[in-house]
C-alpha cells in the first residue's frame, strides 16, 4: 500500500496546477461563496437554524455544494492559511451545528420541506450529503487543525451508525447516490471508529441487490443491478457508478479484501477499455446522465460529467494506492488534465457541467447543461463547480505518495515534495515547464541517512524516457535506489513528441479520424485558432503530415500549440436535398490545404463556445 | 392541390401492406383493444362517466390512445365492414358522449384528478387529446358513416372556440403538444364550421412566440422558440415539431397562405437534409425526444420515435397534396416502408418505440423504450402502438389522388385505384411484386370518355426506369396523357439494383460506412443471417464487391434479401487497456472473407433482439 503525504508536504509553485489553483484561490473560492449565498444554499441552513425564516430553496442535495465548498478552503488553507478563510469556514461550520437536530440528523433541505427522514433515500441525497460533509470534516481537520466540523460529523455519523443496518428496528436501504462509503471511510481513518467502515462495507454490500426497487428509474440507474463484488464493468448514472468504486475501494483496502479489490480492478479496467474517452471522459449519454454500452463513445453528444472524472480520479487514486500500477497515475493524469480540467475556465470561474469532444458549427444552446452555450458561472444543478474547487485546492495530494524508504512520484509540476521515510525525510525540488517539455529535474534538498528508493513513473505515451539518462520503460516506475545526499539531481526525461492517436473499430463514433496527442495532453481544432475561413467542421487532417508544436506565451494563459497538416473541404451544399447519396460518388475533394492548429482540450472555450473538435477526420 | 381519394377507392390485396394491414386488423386493433382495458384508459371514461369508481390510471393523455384506437377501427371498418367492429366503436363512442362535460369540456384523466381547466396546457395534453379526438371523429364519419363521435367532437370543438384566442376572457395559451391543429382543420373540412379552421390557425400562429414559459422545458422542446412563420428547420421534440408542421400545413392549404406554405416547405427541406436517418426516421436524442443539431445523427443512440416518422408522413403528405413534389411521396415512402414499419413486429402486435440503426452484440437492456430487450406488447406510454395502428388501417389514403382529369398514383401496391375525374371514373387494377420487384402494371378496367393524365412517381433512387417503355426522369411523376379505354395496360418498370449509399461527410457517425438500399429499402445485417461465427459487430463490406439479391418466401415474412461481399475482423482484445493507440498501428486486418446477408430493416428484432447495424464499416 502507498501512503499519501500530508497536506504541506508537497507544494507546487509554477506552471499549469500552479495558474489553475491560484485562480481556484483568488477567484473560484470567493465567488463560489457568493454564489452559495445568492442561490440560497446558506440561506436554508439559516432557516434550519431557526435564524431566518422562509422555505427552502434549491435542489433537495443543496447541502453538498456548501460542503464542498467548506472542504475547498479547508485545502487552500493548508496550501496557504488565510484568516478570511478560516472565518468564513468557521462562520458555515458553526450554522451547519446549528442547524443540526438533537439526534444528529443534518440535511438542511429535506428538513425545511418536512420530508419525513429516509423516507426518499433513493432521491433525497440525505446520505450523500452526509458524504460530503464527511469528507469536508476531515478536510477541516487536515487543512485547518480544527475540529469543528468533525464534532458535527461525527454526531451525524453515530446518528446514521445508529440508524441503518440489519439490526432490529434498523433501515435496510441505500442511498440513491453514493458518496457516503467514501465520507465514511475518512471518517474512520480520522477518528478510528470502526462502526464507521462497518456501516460503509454495509452500504457498499447491500447495494446491487435491488434494494432500490421502484424509484422512477431502473436499478441500473443507481449502480444497483449487479452488487460491486460481482460486476464485471461500470453501469448507470457515471458519478454514481465512479463514486460508489472509489468508496468500495476504500472498504476493500481498509477491511483488506481482497476479493473486492479484484473485482474493483475488473470494473476499472473495463471501463477503461470501452467506456471511456479519450480525454478520460466518462459517461456517454444525457439520458440518464450515464454510461453507454460498450464503444457507445459519441463525440458531439458526449455528456463526460466534470463530476464523473472527478470521481473517476478519486477512483483511480485509490486503486494506485492499493495496486501501485502505473497505469492507475496514468488515468489519474489523463483525466485531470483532459476531462477534467476542460471543466473550469482558465478565469477560474466559469464552468462546463457537460464535456463534449465536438462542437459543430451550427449547434444549438439549449438549457445551463448545453455547452454550445458556452460556459456558465453557476447550474441550477451546482455540483461541478464546488467539486471543482476542491479538487484543485486539493491536487497536491495526488503528486506522490511514500512507502517505507521509498517515494513514489506520479504527477510532475514544478514545486517540492518532502516525504518522510523511514530512516529520515527526503525533500525534493522539483523543476520543469511540464507539460509543455518534458524534463523533470529533481533536486535532493534534504535525504535520508540509509538507502532510499525514488520511483518515477514512466507515462505508456512516453517511449524513449530516459531516467538519470538511463532508458527506462514506458508504462512502468522507474526507479532510482540509493543513498542520496543534498544536491543530488536526478533528471526524468519524457519525449514530448506529437502523436496521432486512432480508435479501436468498434468505437463507431472515431471511424476514419484521428486525435491529436502530445505529452499527456489531448488536443482540440477550435474555431478561433484555424487559418481564414477554414471551417472546424470542414477541415482534414493529413496522417502522414508533418506535426510540430511551437509554445504560445500570449496564448489561453500560455499553452503549447500543435499544428498539422491538412485540408478543407467543400462545406455544406445548400441545394443538397439530403445528407445521403450513392456511394459510388467520390467524397467531396478538398478545396486547399491548410495548416491546422490545435490547443489543448483543456483550454477550449475560453474565447466563447466556437467550433471544436478533438477527434479529426483524415479523409 | 392534389385531392385525397375517399375510403373504398383504393384497395390493397397483395404484397408487403395487405400482410402488414392483415394483422394489423387480426391482431393488432384486437389487442388494443384490450391492452386500453388492461391499462385502465376505457376504466378512466366509465369513471369520468360515472358508471365506475376510482382513481384515474395512467398518463395525462391516456384519452389519446383510446381516441387513436377509434380511428383506427374507423378506417379498418372502411376497408371492410365487421360488426364488432362497429359495435366497439359505438360502444366507446356512448361512453366518451358520457363522460363529456355539460359545457363540451372532454379528457377523463384531468378530470378525473381535478386538475384545473387548462391550468398547466404544456403539461396536461387537454388538447392534444382533443386534437385525436377530432381526427378519430372525422375517421368515423368517412370511414363507416356514422355521426356520433362527431356530435361529441363538435361539442368539444365549440367549447375550444369559446375558450381560446384573443378575444375578451380568453385564454391565450397553446398546448405543449401540438396536434389539435391538425383535428381542428379535419373537423373544418368535415363540418365546414370556418371556427374551427380559425382556431387552428390562431394555434399556430401564437406558437413560437415564447407563450410556453417557464414549464420546466426550453420553448425549443415545445416548438414554441421561434415562430413557424420564420422558422428555418425543426427542433426540439420532434413528435410536435413535426405534428406542428402538419397542422401549418393543413391551414396553409385551407387559408391559401403561400408564405406560411413556403416556410414548411423550407423547415421540411433542411430537416429531410441534415436531420432524417437514412431509414427517414427523426429525431436524434433521447434526451427531450429531441432532434439534434444538423448532421448529429448516431445510429446506436437514434431515437427516430416510430410516433415521429408518423408525424413525418403526415407532414409530407400534406406538403404533397399542396406541391405535387414527388420528393415528398419519396419521403413517405422511405419513411412508411423503413423508419415506421420497423416500429411494429411482423405479427403486428409487438412494437418499438424507439428505432436504432445499430444495436451493438453486448447492449444492455434498460426500461421499456430500450431496444436492447426488443419488442414490447405495449408501453407505460403507450402513444406509438395505437398510432401505429390507425396509420396501417389508413395506408390505402395515402397510393393514390385525383385532380380535375388527372389520376396520381403515389405509391404501388396490388390492388386497385378508383378515381372520380373529371370525366368520368378511372378504374385501375394494379399487379405488382413491388417492393421485391419493380414491374408495376396498371390495367384500366374503368375509363371516362375524354383524355385523361396518368401521373405515375418515379422514384429519385429509379435511375434508367421506363413507363410504357419509354425512358423517365427518376425524381419526378411521369406522365402519359390520353384517352384511356378498358383493357389497356401501362407499365411502370422500377429498377431495383442493390445500391449501396453513403453520407456527407458531416454525418460523423457514418464515416467510412456504407448503408444497403434496394428499391425503398433500407437493409440492415442481422446477427442471424450472418455466416457462423461472423459477428455483426466485426463485419466490413466491401464497396467494390458483387452485390445480388435473393427472395427468400420462407424468411420473415417473405423478403428480398441481399448478400453483399466482406470480412471479419477480429473480435475485441480482451488484453487491451484502452481503445486507443498510435494512429501508426495499421487496423485490424481481417480474418477471413465473408458473405454478408442484409435483410430488409423494417423486418429485423422479428426473431429477438440481435445485434443489427444499417451503416455496414467499408475497412
Amino acid at each position: 500500500l502507498l501512503r499519501p503525504l500530508a497536506p504541506g508536504h508537497v507544494t507546487i509553485d509554477g506552471g499549469l496546477w500552479a495558474r489553475t489553483a491560484d485562480v481556484n484561490r483568488a477567484a473560484a473560492i470567493p465567488e463560489g461563496l457568493e454564489q452559495l449565498e445568492k442561490a440560497g444554499n446558506l440561506r436554508n441552513l439559516e432557516i434550519a437554524a431557526g435564524r431566518a425564516e422562509g422555505e427552502a430553496i434549491g435542489p433537495i442535495f443543496a447541502d453538498s455544494d456548501v460542503h464542498k465548498w467548506l472542504e475547498a478552503a479547508a485545502w487552500e488553507y493548508a496550501r496557504e492559511p488565510d484568516e478570511k478563510l478560516l472565518a468564513d469556514q468557521l462562520r458555515i461550520t458553526e450554522l451547519l451545528a446549528a442547524a443540526q437536530a438533537e439526534d444528529g440528523y443534518l440535511d438542511s433541505v429535506p428538513m425545511l420541506r418536512k420530508v419525513p427522514r429516509y423516507s426518499d433515500l433513493p432521491w433525497s441525497h440525505e446520505l450523500y450529503c452526509a458524504g460530503h460533509l464527511f469528507q469536508a470534516a476531515v478536510a477541516q481537520v487536515r487543512g485547518t487543525g480544527r475540529t469543528e466540523l468533525l464534532d458535527v460529523a461525527v454526531r451525524l455519523a453515530d446518528h446514521l451508525v445508529a440508524t441503518f443496518g440489519d439490526g432490529e428496528g434498523q433501515l435496510r436501504e441505500v442511498d440513491g447516490h453514493p458518496v457516503v462509503e467514501m465520507g465514511l471511510v475518512e471518517l474512520y481513518r480520522e477518528t478510528g471508529t470502526r462502526a464507521y467502515l462497518d456501516l460503509a462495507s454495509w452500504f457498499v454490500e447491500a447495494r446491487g441487490t435491488g434494494i432500490i426497487e421502484g424509484h422512477d428509474k431502473a436499478p441500473t440507474y443507481f449502480s444497483d443491478r449487479v452488487r460491486i463484488r460481482e460486476a464485471t464493468t461500470v453501469e448507470g448514472h457515471a458519478v454514481r457508478a465512479v463514486y460508489l468504486g472509489a468508496g468500495a475501494a476504500d472498504v476493500a483496502v481498509e477491511t483488506g479484501d481482497a476479493e473486492l479489490l479484484a473485482a474493483l480492478d475488473t470494473q476499472y479496467r473495463a471501463m477503461e477499455r470501452t467506456k471511456q474517452y479519450v480525454t478520460g471522459g466518462l459517461g456517454s449519454r444525457w439520458e440518464g446522465e450515464s454510461f453507454g454500452d460498450p464503444y457507445e463513445l459519441p463525440n458531439d453528444r458526449a455528456y463526460a460529467e466534470t463530476c464523473a472524472a472527478i470521481g473517476g480520479v478519486q477512483w483511480a487514486w485509490r486503486m494506485l494506492l492499493a495496486t501501485g500500477e502505473a497505469r492507475y497515475a496514468d488515468q489519474i493524469e489523463r483525466m485531470l488534465l483532459n476531462g477534467f480540467l476542460a471543466g473550469v475556465s482558465l478565469s477560474g470561474t466559469e464552468y462546463f457541467y457537460v464535456n463534449p469532444l465536438q462542437l459543430r458549427s451550427d449547434a444549438h444552446a439549449e438549457e445551463d447543461r448545453s455547452p454550445a452555450h458556452g460556459r456558465r458561472s453557476w447550474f441550477s444543478c451546482a455540483c461541478c463547480p464546488p467539486n471543482i474547487m476542491r479538487t484543485v485546492s486539493s491536487l497536491t495530494g495526488y503528486l506522490a505518495t511514500a512507502d517505507g524508504a521509498s517515494l513514489q512520484l506520479h504527477q510532475y509540476a514544478p514545486g517540492t515534495v518532502t516525504a518522510p521515510l523511514d530512516g529520515g525525510t527526503l525533500r525534493l525540488r522539483v523543476e520543469t515547464s511540464y507539460p509543455d517539455e518534458g524534463r523533470v529535474a529533481l533536486h535532493v534538498e534534504e535525504a535520508p541517512d540509509g538507502e532510499t528508493t525514488l520511483a518515477v513513473r514512466v507515462p505508456a505515451w512516453a517511449d524513449g524516457a530516459t531516467l538519470a539518462g538511463e532508458p527506462v520503460q514506458a508504462g512502468t516506475y522507474a526507479r532510482v535506489t540509493r543513498r542520496f545526499a543534498v544536491g543530488d539531481t536526478v533528471v526524468l526525461d519524457l519525449p514530448l513528441a506529437v502523436r496521432l492517436t486512432s480508435a479501436d473499430p468498434r468505437v463507431d463514433a472515431v471511424r476514419g479520424a484521428v486525435a491529436i496527442e502530445r505529452g499527456p495532453l489531448v488536443y482540440a481544432l477550435e474555431q478561433p485558432d484555424q487559418a481564414e475561413g477554414a471551417v472546424v467542421d470542414d477541415l482534414r487532417i493529413d496522417p502522414a503530415g508533418a506535426l510540430s508544436d511551437e509554445f504560445r506565451a500570449d496564448l489561453l494563459g500560455g499553452v503549447t500549440v500543435v499544428h498539422a497538416q491538412g485540408a478543407v473541404v467543400p462545406g455544406p451544399d445548400a441545394g443538397a436535398t439530403t445528407p445521403y447519396g450513392p456511394a459510388t460518388t467520390p467524397p467531396p475533394a478538398p478545396v486547399r490545404d491548410v495548416t491546422l492548429t490545435a490547443i489543448p482540450y483543456y483550454a477550449w472555450a475560453n474565447r466563447g463556445p466556437q467550433p471544436m473538435r478533438v477527434w479529426v477526420p483524415t479523409r
